[in-house]
């Protein structure tokens, strides 16, 4: 992978909305597994150099993404370690630690869904914003057991429409509104059950914007707020102050006018206070 | 206005979903007034008898809209005092009581945007929800004073998108989001300003679906809360317990799936408890 490619994947993987954070991490890993194969370089030390500058440059395509950071640190930390070996085991050593974390983080997402199921039981009507694969994995792992879903469309790029597809391929019967609808809706659910883009060291959450509607109406209407996600969304204080990504504003296609500004923040911020409980691949955590 | 005309007009009226509940109660005044000059009759009696069945249909088109029940419930008392009338005279005058009472409830509008925008005053940054007649008469008395507006796409119609067009000819600065952004934006705002389809008699309002995830938005963010409506508005306790209406789901724009129900509801209802102060034609009741 030249330069010309790693930067064509970096461009690709700025923009990419339709991953979560925890499928844009293991697309990282991936990319830096590929890199340390086939990147240019003669020496160990300069395959080392090479890859730690990518691995910047990944991390700071996507910010706000705490797996992403917290993925690509990790394998970082192996660079190092291969210093004295011989160039091409080098090379090989580094793909498999990707692979291996790429593992390890699909392992983690699994046992959140196995908790998250156990937790939640059977026969439950659960409410949930966006489309997360965590809460999808969860949703798999309940197929069969007379579980019922209400979902936002997820304007603007109504992600919500697939996860009705998703949804409807395990035969869970599920009620699609827009998010204008969140208020009259969430009392029907038993729980609602979200995925995160990071979680913030005080156990706020960020996560598509919107989220942190669904919390208020869930405590107004007492309806339990739980998250589920793997540790590696937990976002390190070294990231400093999250950054709350916006996109173009022609997503929204709302007509242009004069004195009329358009926004299309993704992401809001559900404090810790409107959270009922946080899965992870450890288990339960209530407040 | 014979039987063919009329009930086009109420197929009209029942499906109309661009006027708000003041401006179809109007138009339902405009209805039953060309009824009273030219529907069929050859006696007072009969005439009156024929307004108060027409009165009936069209009160039941939008069992919802307590302006629609509340101003033809005013003209309909006036039928009875015209009965030892003769025909023509009787026609005349119960026209003229339609174009009275469409004036009263023209001018109960402009008195409420006059004591909200003397309420709010000048250089304030509002937030409102869909698209609302009388906060459209607020932002008209506001105009040139230093007023910024953040408005709500409004789905499914997009009713934000007028508005926003409305605002930009009164050069008022105007940013524009998703609903999902609205817990985003809400601190942005010093006071949110919103219309009602109804007041119910506990203070509760019925309204665009979304307006009670503004309400829960603004409480948590210490946001003031006011409901711009006239008293038209408040729904009598013989109207019953109050049906939200739905609309049809292909509004949305929604995949069609099996298994899949998508909801279209139009109104949510706002508890009291959330409403900071209520602004008629009389004043500002503060909660």
């Amino acid at each position: 992978m030249d330069d010309a490619v790693f930067n064509t994947a970096v461009e690709v993987f700025k923009v990419d909305r339709e991953q979560g954070a925890s499928e844009l991490a293991r697309q990282a890993l991936k990319i830096m597994g590929e890199c340390a194969v086939t990147c240019s370089a003669v020496t160990t030390a300069e395959l080392i150099a090479t890859l730690e500058q990518r691995v910047q440059t990944l991390k700071d395509a996507r910010p706000s993404m705490a797996p992403v950071f917290n993925l690509l640190k990790r394998w970082k930390a192996r660079l190092s370690t291969y210093a004295d070996k011989e160039l091409k085991q080098a090379r090989v050593a580094l793909a498999e630690d990707a692979i291996e974390l790429i593992k390890l983080s699909e392992d983690a997402v699994t046992a959140v869904a196995k908790n998250a199921a156990g937790f939640l039981g059977s026969g439950k009507t659960l409410f949930t914003h966006s489309l997360s694969s965590t809460v999808m994995a969860l949703f798999r792992e309940l197929q069969g057991r007379n579980v019922q879903a209400i979902i936002t469309e997820s304007r603007p790029l109504n992600e919500g429409h697939t996860l009705a597809r998703e949804l409807a391929k395990l035969s869970i019967p599920t009620t699609l509104i827009t998010e204008a609808q969140i208020g009259l809706f969430i009392d029907q659910a038993d729980a609602v059950v979200i995925g995160a883009d990071s979680l913030l060291p005080d156990g706020s959450m960020i996560n598509k914007a919107g989220s942190y509607l669904v919390a208020l109406a869930a405590r107004e209407e007492g309806v339990p707020f739980y998250v589920c996600c793997e540790s590696f969304k937990q976002r390190a204080e070294e990231m400093g102050e999250p950054v709350l990504e916006s996109m173009d504003a022609s997503e929204l296609s709302a007509p242009v006018i004069d004195g009329v500004m358009t926004k299309n923040c993704y992401f809001d911020i559900t404090p810790a206070h409107l959270i009922k409980g946080w899965i992870d691949e450890i288990g339960v955590r209530l407040s």
